[in-house]
């Protein structure tokens, strides 16, 4: 194991980090029943149950088994289901076929996060973990975190009954304003992350990037601008499109963001809090890259890169992140500073996910951890709703491929200078 | 609704057909975990969940709905999510994405199910129930009882752990001898059902049929010379096959029976009792019609028509059916007697799934209950170790397209004598 | 080679026939150009060319390279090219590609016939052809000119220019008349080929059918008549409908016949002479057997089974057959009697295409003839006006996937007497 | 129209760029039969008769329409026919259909061509013709020649025959020496095209970027190279692929570049000169950019970034284009300098194709020539032995996907210095 994953915590905040992330998981899964963990509803998508597995397998795979002796796993077989993308780390049960797997049940896969737990906290205790990988692990945790909410989302879309995962409790109504622009000069600036903190390696080497003049908005794309884009007849305007987004437009039969629908002239949007009127000020969220694209220049702008995002983005700051509970992006307040850049909806950038200049992946397993997708996907930037904040940076590279909408993305716009 | 679906009992064996029939559901989901009546493995079968709420919305809409002007549905969406291809019963939620739906949960549909039971119980005991339909419903749930078996089979089948739904009991041991041959003499004789007791309409009319002289074998195949047949090559010589299933079976890669592999040379079966060694005097399971085709024709023999099936059938006797627990075909004993008629293994026939000659539909929408099916089919007949014994009879014909193997289908050779 | 495919005919008559055949199928690609002849517009079609090709290696395969030790193809390769689905004569072409095959050219094609018929005719002329092969490869090379036309319309259907084959000429006009309906008694009847005359082995044996009393329309159904089903909601009731049939219309989206749409509330299809108004009069043709079903239903009618159509035939007649050179189904003359059972269009029947009792494949390649294609299918009757009229029996069966509709066919109502 | 696509010729040079141009199209169809330029092999190739009539409705669409006021087209529905995706000139006829189109045949398309010809030459005579556009039509027709070529390679490919389009002769053989390293020291840097010349808008604006310093090979990867690749089981060792490339390398069952075949023993190659031994020294072709990545990282080095490959490539020189008529990659002279940069194949980078900085597309169809296809691509460059030599230059942007191999794409290694 390299240093690419950067140690950076003692043992005591380690051990914090470790139980808090692993409590969270399973405090999120209070009010969902074993139906409800078990199923998957596309192959992008995986069961709650498996995500919970999944994180837990990662501990075993990469901290007790290489460092506790003692240590045995409860089910051999554990690791061919509960492996999902690790090559090297041995032969894995098909991705597709997740939600097939009903034993172990959701009883079982909890007795075994337990049995892990337990480990790798006496491991740390003890001084005996490889601290790195650890603190790795929690931030795969939390990433996997998101997307139990979002492959949930899908899951209980399906429902014709649109069960709520949590009281369906409108936001807080709010105008959120114009939209303004904020100049930024450019320069030979460095980017990506350089710092002694956690990091994925993807986000390494820092760098310089030469970044011309650029003026990015103060806020995301709402859904009020969005429904004006929908009633210009964005969708049906092919010179607004890249040719592979239109083709999925006629293809997937788009007409709106994902989970819209229209009810008695009203658009309407279900979420994690159920079915609800889309809140004309809160940024749109489940929209492609492709509408994105589209979207942007029918307003007449362009998407930022990731480093004219990283540059106008300044220090993490609160937002509304998944410990708002919010489950949903909410209107930012108006103002002419940079709003929204963290949490509340991901946000497109025009560039596209490759290894920045010397970029190297770590030896091993744990060395397919991001490299191996930088190809066909474009970088999102900034966290959402969905994102607990401790994993969110300034560097943060998210990627997904220009057709997902099942994620809580968005988007900001930006223009030459 | 006409008089097409028989009434044959009064209201005090309806009763107690009724009790019965729905009590076996609920045994037979014992030991099931919510996860694995949740899941839908493939497009033709359902998820356990969804069989115990179909069965019930069975009732609620053709005894309850019409004759109970008292009766409330729980939730008046279920129509939709648990009508299953009932055109004139109105919509239905898309059939390949019932395993999507997590709630209603199991614990729901118990709930239901025990709504629906007071209710028709109080209606035939007031005797304000359609007897005719209530022994309708019963006949279907029973249909329903075996789907939830090999349905569950092929859910089980996907997990790599093989975990089994009861003990993994082995069968006894018994030799089965020789196949040999019984002669049928022929002649202009009446088919189909005529009696005043319970059958499906497309058993109907009784009519005559031109039989010519027919030996038919007094077992079914079983497993030894099933193997015979592969290590024929009987997989991969195309004159064996109709052209259809040849290119199944490449298209496939079918090399021996579902739910079979090779293991230290050893051919292994998977079951309901979980992964156990293939008996060798059984009769051979999980076979398509392509298969039974290309193995009679291999065996220089042929699949007996539907009709020459039913003349050597004399009555129904005991069988291995449901009730014996067995949960597999078993041996037959040796003799020279028609065996195996009943129960073990759903026999292929030769004969296309068409109407009889002046075969009516039923008006309105259980009229749909077989007859929108005659085509593309084989008729099976006989029943399995998961059918109910008190749905079989004589006349009773089942259908499968020529590719299906998730059912307990098997076969027994004819001959032109 | 058995003597399933009986030899009939005497040397001379034989080269006359040979002759003749083999001429036909170069007059019918008289203003084709080679673009026309080279390209495939779907799996289940085959270029002209490659027709031309295939019936030539028909004869060397199964007449020259057995009977004539002087032969020696002007391409071994060729035999690799051309035969089509016999397993037992060698490996083939991918059938989904013959039209990306573009040498040998039609030059090279028309070459290849030519040594090809010169070897066969001075075999036959010293006796040493085996007659019932030579003859058969004479049948064989109908059907493809059958197919031929069929395949080509599929073709030139896809051109938005809408080429003509043959100058685009009207038909005569001429009134129908209702239909009525001729009474048949029934009884035990003989059906199937039992003469010394050519007929291929799926008419065989003769035997006897048990026949019920029946009615059958004097003409077929007109597209006066397809027009008020579709004008009824035809196309959008389900209830009509077999349910693989009804999936087939909301799949495909099918609301007419194939090669119809609408120009101004007049219904418009395309023929081999070009886009014509549709003749109210004439057959409705380019139906699949789902629809012929779902309009019988409609009409209070069934389909006859291929015994009834048999016993209603009577001897063949004039029609209007490929000879009359119209290329389309052409309205029949008023009158009580049975009309248009010859020519126009081939009748879908109710019978699946099965073996008769007894039947047995020859042995070697031929022998995949027709019997490996016994499931999946329909039986058709009656030849259409694409069907050269030497090839047409009373015994005929023709046999199509259900869902096929690029063949020349419609159907006749049957009733219950 | 925009000024992007520069003016650059006067009239008299302009009319000889057309003439030569437009008669390279007709002398590249020389041996050719009609069924080769008729066919269509998938939906990425078209036709070679659609490629000559495309590149004359281009001068039709935006030459003639536009500024010849007594032009007339022999058809007007040729617009649908040879719109190949410009939305804003119409609707035009599905792509993956156009090898269904058997007329206009190729006779008709040629008079065509000589009527478009008739006319352009005249318009720009006369000086009325818009040399902007002219000029871009010449180029977008050189385009069309080299997918001609890419095309008709495919097609044959499929040919069992294994037809040659020139005569087979082979290439000399020469010792192409092992791979050496020169350096660049990088800088900000000027790229792009920036000069008074012919360029695509996509090459546009110049502007600097940040190069760091690197080197890369003198040469191209060569096949005996590729096969030592092959031989340590590149193909079949994940970690070495990206996630998608590893994933089409399984479903394509890939396990050597396109168009390869091993017999006894030795890679065989099919080309334009038919089926060849590989060259060991030549340059490998048909590679995914899946592939060139997979062995870049086999070869402990990396592609260079279309930057690097642009400042290290100097003037365009001499090189293996189409005029050598040798229709293959040949090898290299042994040297220490950048070699095989024009001509042989195009060279993979491992740039996405992406917009340059303040890029704007050009107003009307001609503006979607480029910009659409800003996703989901990887710029190559350079050239191939298909390329017309007077299309290239240093800032020529060619973008393929990256499973596209039909292409004659190779690739050439860089590191970081
Ligand atoms: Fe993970
Ligand atoms: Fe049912
Ligand atoms: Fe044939
Ligand atoms: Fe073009």
């Amino acid at each position: 194991m390299t240093a690419l994953f950067a140690k950076v915590l003692d043992d005591a905040p380690l051990l914090d980090l470790f139980r808090q992330t692993r409590q969270r998981s399973l405090s999120m899964i209070e009010g969902l029943e074993p139906e409800d963990m078990a199923v998957q509803s596309m192959e992008d998508a995986s069961p709650t149950k498996w995500h919970l597995a999944h994180t837990s397998w990662f501990f075993e795979e990469f901290v007790l088994r290489p460092c506790d002796p003692a240590y045995s796993s409860p089910d051999e077989r554990f690791a061919f289901l509960f492996n999902s993308y690790y090559v090297q780390a041995g032969p894995r049960y098909t991705r597709a076929q997740r939600g097939l797997v009903t034993r172990p049940t959701i009883c079982d896969v909890l007795a075994y996060r337990a049995q892990v737990d337990e480990a790798v906290e006496r491991l740390v205790e003890r001084g005996a973990a490889p601290a790195d990988i650890v603190e790795l692990g929690c931030h795969h945790e939390m990433q996997h975190q998101e997307l139990m909410l979002t492959d949930l989302l899908h899951v209980l879309s399906h429902n014709p009954l649109r069960p709520a995962y949590r009281k369906p409790e409108p936001l807080e109504v709010r105008d959120t304003g114009d939209l303004s622009w904020l100049v930024f000069e450019g320069g030979i600036l460095p980017v990506g992350h350089g710092e002694e903190t956690f990091a994925y390696d993807c986000e390494t080497p820092r760098h310089d990037q030469l970044i011309r003049p650029f003026e990015i908005a103060n806020r995301c794309v709402t859904n009020r601008e969005w429904i004006a884009f929908i009633e210009d007849g964005g969708y049906a305007h092919a010179p607004l499109w890249l040719m592979d987004g239109f083709a999925t437009v006629q293809r997937e039969g788009w007409r709106a963001p994902a989970y819209w629908w229209q009810e008695d002239g009203q658009w309407m949007q279900f979420s994690l809090r159920g079915a609800q009127p889309v809140d004309p000020d809160a940024p749109v969220s489940h929209v492609s890259y492709y509408e994105a694209d589209a979207y942007a220049r029918w307003a007449g702008a362009r998407l930022p890169s990731e480093f004219e995002w990283e540059i106008a983005s300044g220090r993490v700051e609160d937002g509304n992140f998944h410990e708002t509970g919010r489950l949903r992006p909410s209107a930012a307040q108006p103002g002419n500073t940079m709003l929204q850049m963290w949490g509340d909806v991901w946000e497109w950038t025009a560039s596209a996910f490759l290894p920045y200049p010397g970029f190297q992946t770590a030896e091993g397993a744990v060395g397919e951890y991001n490299g191996k997708f930088m190809v066909n996907q474009f970088v999102l930037r900034g966290g959402s709703c969905f994102t607990p904040a401790a994993q969110m940076r300034r560097t943060y590279r998210n990627f997904f491929y220009p057709h997902h909408r099942w994620q809580m993305t968005g988007l900001r716009l930006a223009r030459d200078a």
